[in-house]
């Protein structure tokens, strides 16, 4: 790492040949192959933008001109070039982030890890740029796979339309996002790529007449600037030539000079310019290059030699659901499956094998996701379609305006749904089971265990006439837990000592929390408060007999992996209110801020959703309650844990 | 009206030959201009369509076939064609709805009047007919203007793929939404109508072989026969052709012959085709065609001579709000403002004449407005966004992702929030302060009259580092209410009678119900119930002061013109919850279904938003907790209407 260490910084680079530059780029793989393997982390992605992002920042000045990554997770190489390159504790509390942050860098803009969203940030700014009488560089990364997102559309539009407003776009097509990118537009990048590589004939032209000592180097500059002419007549450039983008490329992404040539020029241009760059995902390493799914996207901690998982974990919640669709796929022909470009993440591999024809990868599109879901139901199928929680975001107005109110039915399954954790604050999907409250008819199920993910599934694809949302966590799933008895569609998970009068506590568990339950009621058990500990299973409606338990208790608790805000607890209170039931009731969840990268384990203690943390606080409110604290102590006692 | 009325079906136009087919069109416009100016409604749309509609049911067998319509305002004609004559009580209550609706007819599929809808829609019936083997056609109609929208070229992108998936796109191209369409497509777009008129050459050429009576007409079939190899040659046809769509166009939208020919050749061509039709908006109706603003888009009751409106109105939240963004425009050079494709509905034409150069229309995207805004505020300035509150949904990420987590300063201002009645379901303004909520540092301001607007309005571009809302209704703003005293940050409106030691009620008016909620403290001082009226201003965050408020009343009751399900009333429950304060509360505002469409007074009166309604529930309330009646007469009796 000879090279690597003496960067300090993008200027650093400025004084390094071309020879060293090909060192540099050799020297950043085996960091990243090193660092990643023994951390997990986007390992394909940044292997494929290693050269790539040494030519942005030779070519522009950053952070007064902006180089804006697009989701960010192939950003490492920037953060290498940008003075950080202690990856030890990556995507690890207080470690790096696995994105761009701006509280790492002033190199850093975006942290936002959806997709498709750096076009719109770089309009702004060069919009920003004019308005302030500002020459600075505007330049977006954004990988083909994001290009199929409707947001880079709209962005298109609006970019192409100001001829004199300098921005250039870098389109990083490695033809994938997670799997191989589809659509029109794919097939449309794969004619640019062959039409007639032209880039490439110039890069290969450029080599022969630089072995040409006198005449090679002006020849090859004179012919260079021929090119626009020339290469029009030979390569039609296509819809971004149509929209009026103007297009260069092909060009060879792991070709640091070739890049640089072409970024110069794009750089001059003076107006909207798109830099049509191929790489490949996973470049320079063996496993990762003939890894035939993902191309090692995302990685677990690894055996750097082999690219092999150092430990293969349980059970996945997102395993169940995948091995029960397969089953259900047999049963019912109607029942379709639909991926926004992450089949493989979301469990649906085994689906599209079993049943190719009934399974539909919109790329990176979570609207037409949902709106063609729409248009399913309605010609008669019933879809699935399986997210990430935190991604459905995107398709809150499709789920609300075309499915809902269409009455279809169409079963929504968010994976990954609470705390996530080392993805960072967007990641986290902790914002579902409050936004689709709002949605009418829509009904949520959040199981508990795989039995409960099985089961509640099925129910969700029998509800024809509403959409219905099944969400679980990320990783593994936990052991059975058994209910001891049914009220109205709960389940109870623990009763009361036989006897006890009037329980203290209702304590309403929300899917995954469910261990965590029943731990808090041992610990309120050892306080002498006596708790029923239910499921509801589907929280959204809330049940018809829950107000009634709860009359029977003197308070009401629920536990959510999800926000506070709006959430399960909040509309268990609305319910309550609506049935006169006034009781005092305490909602534990997410607090409304955004939370930093960390473990899972490290983020629900920080934000107090531990079993001691919440009996705690019950403890505070029952003993008010029962006088045994004065009101101001226990006001305070009583109050989740914010900030 | 001698054809139209025997017109009970779509399959009535089979008998009609070409003079009567435009005999039947100008009657059609006569009725449009006839009845659209007795009831209001969206007249431009639907002039532009009469020709391009009757192609449609004369070529495709609706409602085998699936004929869809994007947004829906322009299905007017299409009501005529199947059954739907009686336009008397258009957009009122039990009327025929502004828009397409499955409970009115079977011709109809598609009711949510957001844009760019359509294209997905029409993927996921396709791709259902493919699965079930069915050989029915799909027939997408779409705007350019909403081809502008991101769903739309995201359901492009998958339909361009599938090759032999049939599809018929028909793009009505007038060259604008409400305004002028703008970006790099509509450029494309202006160069397909011009590159050399090919369809129009053809009928053109049509017309003088037909004049030439025993050659002509198989001369001109052959002609047409060759065109595909010619035209190919002659117009390249550009991006559509370049994602994998057939292009068939441009046709002449108000000749229906060439309509009729151009829709007959995309029907057979079994694969996913796209017809590029011309058509005027305002067609035929001389008022419309030479308005220079919105072509009688959408227009209130007028005399149908003239054009001209039969009342004026009184002045609009919307031009209060307009009114001061040219004020704070010359006041701050770094305020800027955005638009999707509706300045003049939105109130911005007055900021973009004054400052042409710090004002986007960014076209029907909702999404890019929100992410744009994200950069322009990285960059410096000071973005509002002025957009209908039911359009935000659309955004919902942005907001959070883009705008929240990077703690920009980017104002929303939402027009039409609350209900907004006669556009149907899905143009209430019902939910943005629920889903709000959850974004972590945005403040939302509901100001209740034209001072509050101008004043919050004016809070809000105060704030740098997170979003702000300001959202207000629909129509004429009401006379001032005036303050009788501050709180913390909430305004007071009315106090109890002096001397009163602990009043009953603490009710918390948001926006523009505040005349309600004062006419609600009057009804109960009758019934000798005590009431504060306080007006938060800011709804979020829950004012730190009205915990300590609350606890000075014995209930708290909120009234909001939003959904009840995690909106303001929520809220407040959280926040007496997080400080102890174990109040009963009421929470009325909308119930959680989708609402006819009605005037809004009907609406408030059938969801219960009414004065003595609240008033009936808040004095049972009360006569509750007073022991005046049994724990179950009031169970019921407190619950606010749903239904």
């Amino acid at each position: 790492m000879a090279l690597l260490t003496r960067i300090g910084g993008p200027r650093d680079l400025d004084r390094l040949g071309p020879e060293q530059l090909d060192r540099l780029a050799a020297e950043i793989r085996s960091f990243l192959v090193d660092a990643v393997a023994k951390t997990g982390g986007h390992l394909g992605p940044n292997l494929g933008v290693v050269e790539l992002t040494i030519a942005l920042h030779r070519v522009f000045d950053s952070p007064k001109d902006k180089i804006l990554f697009d989701t960010g997770h192939q950003a490492y190489v920037h953060k290498l070039l940008t003075g950080r390159q202690d990856f030890s504790r990556l995507r690890a509390k207080d470690g790096l982030s696995g994105y761009p942050s701006r509280a790492e860098s002033e190199h850093d803009v975006i942290e936002n890890s959806h997709a498709s969203t750096v076009l719109g940030w770089a309009d702004g700014l060069a919009k920003a740029n004019e308005v302030r009488g500002r020459k600075d560089h505007v330049v977006a990364v954004i990988g083909d796979g994001a290009l199929t997102g409707g947001m880079a559309w709209e962005a298109l539009n609006n970019i192409a339309a100001a001829k004199d407003r300098p921005l250039v776009i870098v389109v990083n097509d490695n033809e994938r996002s997670y799997a191989p990118t589809i659509g029109g537009l794919a097939n449309h990048l794969a004619t640019l790529r062959t039409t007639d590589g032209y880039e490439r004939f110039l890069a290969r032209g450029k080599d022969l007449l630089e072995r040409t000592p006198v005449l090679g180097k002006p020849l090859y500059e004179t012919l260079h600037g021929a090119k626009k002419g020339l290469k029009d007549f030979i390569a039609p450039q296509g819809m971004f030539e149509d929209l009026g983008l103007k297009y260069v490329g092909p060009i060879d992404g792991h070709d640091i000079e070739a890049l640089e040539s072409a970024l110069q020029r794009a750089k001059r241009f003076n107006g909207p310019v798109l830099v049509h760059c191929l790489t490949e995902k996973g470049r320079g390493y063996k496993p990762a290059e003939q890894h035939e799914g993902d191309r090692f996207h995302g990685i677990g901690v690894i055996h750097p030699d082999t690219g092999l998982p150092v430990s293969s974990g349980g059970t996945s919640w997102t395993s169940v659901f995948g091995e029960e669709m397969v089953k259900l796929g047999r049963e019912r022909d109607d029942i379709v499956a639909i991926t926004a470009a992450m089949m493989q993440p979301v469990g649906l591999q085994p689906f599209a094998k079993a049943f190719p024809d009934r399974v539909y990868d919109v790329g990176i599109a979570e609207q037409h996701a949902a709106v063609s879901a729409a248009g399913l139901a309605t010609g008669g199928l019933h879809p699935v379609f399986a997210v990430y929680a935190t991604f459905l975001n995107r398709a809150f107005d499709q789920v609300l305006m075309d499915v809902a109110l269409h009455k279809c039915g169409v079963t929504f399954v968010l994976d990954r749904a609470g705390v996530t954790g080392d993805d960072g604050a967007s990641h986290n999907g902790m914002w579902d089971m409050s936004i689709l409250q709002v949605v009418p008819g829509l009904r949520i199920a959040a199981p508990r265990d795989a039995d409960q993910v099985r089961a509640q599934l099925r129910e969700a694809v029998e509800v024809k006439d509403a959409p219905t949302v099944v969400r679980y966590s990320k990783g593994t799933v936990g052991p059975a837990v058994e209910a001891v008895g049914r009220i109205g569609g709960m389940d109870v998970l623990r009763r009361p000592a036989e006897g006890t009068v009037r329980p203290d506590v209702l304590l309403v568990s929300v899917g995954a929390l469910a261990p965590m339950c029943l731990e808090i009621a041992d610990l309120l058990d050892k306080q002498g408060i006596s708790t029923t500990v239910v499921d509801p299973r589907w929280v959204k409606p809330v049940d018809e007999a829950l107000p009634g338990l709860a009359a029977e208790h003197r308070v009401v608790v629920t536990v959510e992996d999800n926000g506070r805000v709006g959430g399960v607890g909040s509309a268990i209170a609305q319910a309550l209110r609506d049935a006169g039931v006034d009781l005092p009731l305490r909602d534990f969840g997410i607090p409304a801020r955004f939370l930093d990268h960390a473990s899972r384990k490290e983020i629900m203690a920080e934000i107090g959703l531990t079993a001691p943390d919440i009996a705690r606080q019950v403890t505070g409110l029952v003993a008010k309650l029962d006088g045994r604290l004065d009101d101001d102590a226990t006001a305070s006692d009583a109050e989740p844990v914010r900030d």
